[in-house]
């Protein structure tokens, strides 16, 4: 590896957007992969992304753009992955050039529908990245406030800290403070989870549920992550930290939130397929609502508790009346 | 006392209309003391409070309303009291009847201006009211959601947990769920600090702050109040319980919440008198800043660790820049 390494992000997304306009805060150059070849081009002309987070402009001479995944991975040594979780395997296939030594940051949340793996798990399984290359980014950080340079709080998770270090010193600016942390596995999985009790606080919200009930299933969210995470990977780790706690809350409250959203419709009535259709997108906890919930189960004798988890699978893949299972839910709750 | 215990709420207020409301629906007599005589007027002959939620109906032939404290007082086995903080002192005052034997329930937030002393302290310090005869109604719970009969969630905390299981019980009903628990100083405090924690919740939004800093601001203040109540009152709990976490969560991301609004208000460059006159009321968090500053600072060396607190006192009381004050705060969270 050079003196000076180098960063790519992959992704188009508002995310993918937000850590690219972080970046350049910081270096001369910045990798940047994003799959339409005419969202590329806008940007080299227009200065901004077309889809996402429109409002930030791009000094375009620093940005190594391009819509030829190989191209970047061969360019980095830092990888940024901010695909979806639902199509970052896809993307990953169409990858021919070598990852051998390359240190791959997944700021992705949720888990990989193929591998049915958290997203440090599937490269170190199925790409034979070594844990110590691999590492994670994660919030609390909506990338809307990213556009608006509102400050924000990351957590660099890598079992290699120096490389934390090394990636949480290029992402921090006026508006953005990193912390270290090495914890990969807890606080990916406390991403992915987050995205499950934000929909449970849509479901709420949909059947008529209000702010009093929505803190008390936070704070039962809270307690359900913690025995979760801990029989996931038992460490030393403060559940009310930022990346726990702090995303959780950011997710929950959110009322832009996606998997909010995607809740709050099951709890009016909608179908499944129906508010899928409906929002025309992804919204991640329906996948890990399933995941969640079938690795928990394979533990056996050995599983947590995970009332808020279950009830939303119940809803979800069960298709029982959200009405019903929620009410059966509220007894569980304290 | 009777086989049947007697209850009687003393408030006006909205969190006051809210307990008796729940008391009505399990109990066929309940007293209620309202100091105004014009309000209490107003319910014998309109069936609602005129000032606080107003569209709860009474069956006013279960009510023994009156503007006479001690009339209540010689009636009720159980005296819940839902007066706020700064006024309930000038109402004990007037009591001429015996305490002894009554069994005190506070429902009221925070810090006694005269005693600076927690309300179940209070009641034992300058009272003799025994702590086996104090108790605690706690959230998280908007009084605006009874009205509503939206399911909400109450602790009722006291030594003898069998007087907490009693008025758990007369206070449970379909949309009202009551935990009991033993820890009536830690709930206390936990309802007075949250209240401060709403005001910085405040001050940050009116300085322009976003919902990722919101998170993060949560996130460090449920780890600074168990800090907190950890030097007053060391026992074990879990601080992410619905009486902490939640009651926290619940005044913190509210947007009606008086203590959010003052905090916004300061936030916005109003003086606190300022903030004050335009509120035309009282923000229980600026008197428990005060209380919760100084109570901390007398500990010494042993005082915990309370940045947030800080920045609030220096910026209410010390007078200091809230934007200089804030920026400052933000460097020592994570």
């Amino acid at each position: 590896m050079s003196k000076k390494p180098k960063f790519a992000v992959f992704g188009g997304g508002s995310w993918a957007t937000a850590i690219v306009k972080m970046l350049c805060e910081n270096l001369d150059e910045v990798g940047w992969y994003m799959r339409s070849e005419q969202a590329v081009e806008h940007i080299k002309t227009e200065f901004h992304n077309p889809n996402y987070l429109s409002s930030v402009e791009f000094d375009v001479t620093k940005l190594k753009l391009s819509n030829d995944i190989n191209e970047l991975v061969a360019y980095a040594d830092y990888l940024i992955f901010a695909i979806p979780s639902a199509f970052v395997e896809t993307e990953l296939k169409t990858i021919t050039e070598s990852l051998e030594g390359k240190i791959i940051f997944s700021a992705i949340k949720g888990i990989v529908p193929e591998s049915s793996l958290i997203v440090g798990d599937h490269f170190f399984t199925n790409y034979n990245i070594p844990f110590k290359d691999i590492g994670v980014i994660t919030g609390p950080c909506h990338a809307e406030e990213v556009a608006l340079e509102r400050l924000s709080y990351l957590t660099i998770a890598c079992a290699d800290e120096k490389k934390a270090k090394i990636v949480a010193d290029v992402l921090s600016c006026e508006y953005i403070k990193c912390t270290t942390s090495d914890d990969i596995i807890g606080t990916e999985y406390a991403a992915m989870l987050k995205n499950i009790y934000a929909l449970a606080a849509g479901i709420a919200h949909g059947l008529g549920y209000g702010d009093n009930f929505q803190s008390v299933l936070m704070s039962n969210a809270i307690r359900e992550m913690k025995r979760y995470v801990k029989k996931v990977h038992k460490m030393k780790r403060d559940i009310n930290g930022s990346a726990y706690l702090g995303d959780l809350l950011v997710t929950g409250y959110s009322t832009f939130s996606r998997n909010r959203l995607f809740g709050t419709m099951i709890g009016k009535g909608y179908t499944v397929k129906s508010a899928m259709m409906e929002m025309n997108m992804v919204a991640e906890g329906y996948y890990a609502t399933k995941s969640a919930y079938h690795l928990n189960e394979a533990k056996g004798k050995k599983k947590a508790k995970i009332p808020i988890i279950t009830a939303v699978y119940d809803v979800l893949y069960d298709h029982k009346n959200p009405k019903k299972v929620f009410k059966k839910l509220t007894e569980k709750l304290n």
